[in-house]
């Protein structure tokens, strides 16, 4: 899907990791596993090639043939989950095993553990202490947002960090503690290495017409990436390689920070007011920015998307200094009684028409007082559709106080997939608005 | 986390799974890896047990070391992704190698993909042909989706299905073909180990508590699992153990499918009306068809959850015939003029207050001509909370011609899942509600 770097001048060829998920009801498909994605992007950012990532259940036979293997192939292993206080928690049990290292009791831990459950009103576990158990010669990671510390040790030719499964704890750990170790040891720099853009309001294969003169300048170092949010632009410099073959291809390889700095001028000099953000930033946020930063405040009617554009946007955290209202007009009739749609209207061009979208942007704003309105009205499906008016048909509209601006997109998809194009639709046409209108 | 059971004359101990994922993109962090979770639960549902699940990139030695490994220790081994026409797809490629086979063209399969590509519109990829690759002594899988076939061949000691990783044909392909296959190969009986039961309007600790008496009488055969739409139950019956340790522990395991019914029935009688879906279903769909059954309308006034309740609602193919409108109330004054609250009301009690619930649902009942009122003012965070007002705080109601039913809960958690949680206490409320109105 993506070419990998060529390691020049940054973290060694053998500087790859692995990843160990720990968990029986991850592997019985109870709960979907998402911590190695989000330390698998982490330890991209920093430039370390993630080679495996191995999910396994409580046991310690697995968990011990997992271990070891990761030990003997990998230069970094890190492992999330079985840290807890119960009997089946048995990830500081196998790595005793596994690495030879003996388990101490570590008595201020003890004390700090039963404290901290007393504190959150929470029952004490029986087996409480074994969380204060730690294994000799390793160090504690600190969790500041739970009971279960995390564990670093390193061998001949390895570097280990055993943390916990809930996702907020270790993400927490990760940037406080296991990101600094990292560079330290493997002498990294931060966030060099890895930079995604996301644009709005384009197709991936518009994207990768733009952008074709780059495919050929930097081999190895873009990738695309269609979501549901719009398109990703990933751009890659200096990871180290994953496999020699790939290797080999990638020839002009940058090196450094700035050779990344100058990838993404020209990747936005292509692609231009495409590209709404980066990194973790997301177009609800962005408009919000925007929205914040020309003191304006918005009302929104929807239909087809049901609720999911309001939702979005009141994601973000202080919405409601731009946020005033929103209609869900799923009925013909709530359409004229919420955003004063004119029945007529609708009996002339349809609920799905660039005439009534046009009518709920400006009906939203006027009967608000907000000084914008958005609107859409489209198809979400499976049925409804026609020739004329597909599945997937969605008209948009944003409307202030000079003028009302209207638009049209055809999606594919499910219902579900299609709810998600058509907000993104209409949040990336009111960020292109909003665009226009100086701060 | 959940015990596992003792084989009992289903699935046999040695058929245990092993997953693995291809593709770059995902030990990169770019895209989530989503496949596993689906195919474990599957797998569950069939008694099989699953040990491993492995994600490795595009990479030719990753890709054979980790196969050649599955197909020694794992009786049955599924991998998804690298399928595609492109160069980096190398399951094939590198399944041939590993298990000794050849190569083939397989014509019809050529013509037939590059119709496929031509009917859809789509560029015929250079690469095509390499699609049409088949192993010798293997059987295709038909994809009624996509362009890439499945494969499935057998060994001496193991099983192996390689599937596309694109999650819809990859699903399709596994209820179409894959689970028969295995039930034929492995004498298994589908669905009958399984059974998860969703619960709303409890916490964690009183599901626990409840069905305290069932867990010494059906040792590992239970589950309970937080999620953000409320608490699942697992009932599991005769999957085949992972481990031997574990399966010591399981002394009085059902065997069948009259065990995992009686299970059921007693889980139900102690949970009673919390219950309110199994397996696939969810809180939405249930609501949606309670209201269709009473043909009844409903009208939605949200102010925390900003769209988040209608969202979920209108997820459901055919919402329309029941959900009327919402109002999204983000402002003070957005209450008054959507919902019809007297500003008297907020000044008085605050905004977020029962009184104000309260007016919401009925004002959003009467003002819509709808059956139903359903209204929700709550303090998602991070910010706007007080001693008396709490972070986490909701008040929530519902509101039918005859009375106005009004309640609070106190959630914990950041502003995305105390959303989550408002909406699903919304949803259950009024689930709660409907099934007190006889049909």
């Amino acid at each position: 899907m993506i070419l990998r770097s060529k390691p020049q001048g940054s973290a060694p060829a053998a500087c790859s990791a692995e990843l160990i998920a720990v968990g029986s009801e991850l592997v019985l498909g109870y709960v979907a596993e998402r911590n190695c994605a989000f330390l698998a992007r982490e330890l991209t950012r920093l430039g370390i090639a993630v080679r495996f990532t191995t999910t396994v259940g409580d046991d310690e036979q697995t968990l011990a043939e997992t271990l070891e293997r990761a030990i003997a192939r990998s230069a970094i292993v890190i492992t999330t989950g079985g840290l807890g206080a119960t009997e089946d928690d048995l990830t500081k049990k196998v790595l005793a095993k596994v690495t030879r290292r003996r388990l101490i009791l570590h008595d201020e831990l003890r004390s700090r553990t039963r404290a901290r459950y007393r504190q959150r009103g929470a029952a004490v576990p029986a087996a409480v202490d074994r969380q204060a158990l730690v294994l000799s010669r390793a160090n504690l990671i600190e969790n500041a947002l739970g009971t279960a510390p995390g564990i670093q040790l390193s061998g001949p030719h390895y570097w280990l960090a055993a943390l916990p499964g809930v996702p907020h704890e270790m993400e927490a750990m990760f940037h406080a503690v296991v990101s600094g170790l990292l560079q330290a040891r493997f002498g990294l720099r931060p966030s060099s290495r890895l930079r995604i853009l996301h644009c709005g309001g384009v197709t991936e294969a518009v994207v990768n017409e733009r952008l074709r003169p780059l495919f050929a300048d930097w081999p190895g170092c873009l990738g695309v990436v269609a979501r549901p949010a719009g398109v990703d632009v990933w751009l890659l410099a200096a990871l180290s390689a994953v496999s020699p073959s790939l290797r080999r291809r990638a020839a002009a390889w940058p090196s450094g920070r700035d050779a990344l700095l100058e990838l993404e001028r020209e990747a936005r000099l292509r692609l231009g007011e495409a590209v709404f953000g980066a990194d973790d930033e997301t177009l609800e946020q962005v408009v919000g920015r925007l929205l914040r930063e020309r003191t304006l405040t918005l009302a929104v009617a929807e239909s087809c998307t049901g609720g999911l554009v309001s939702h979005l946007l009141t994601n973000v955290p202080g919405s409601s200094a731009y946020v005033d209202r929103s209609v869900i007009c799923y009925s013909n009739r709530s359409k004229s009684d919420l955003a004063g749609v004119v029945p007529q209207l609708i009996e002339e061009y349809g609920a799905v028409s660039a005439q009534v979208a046009w009518a709920m942007a400006d009906g939203a704003r006027r009967t608000s007082g907000c000084s914008l309105g958005l609107a859409l009205t489209g198809i979400a499906g499976p049925k409804g559709g026609s020739d004329d008016k597909p599945v997937g048909l969605v008209h948009l509209a944003v409307s202030d106080s000079e003028a009302v601006t209207t638009t049209y997109r055809h999606f594919h998809g499910d219902r579900t997939a299609l709810k998600q194009c058509f907000a993104n639709a209409a949040l990336d046409l009111l960020r292109r608005h909003l665009l226009k209108i100086s701060i």
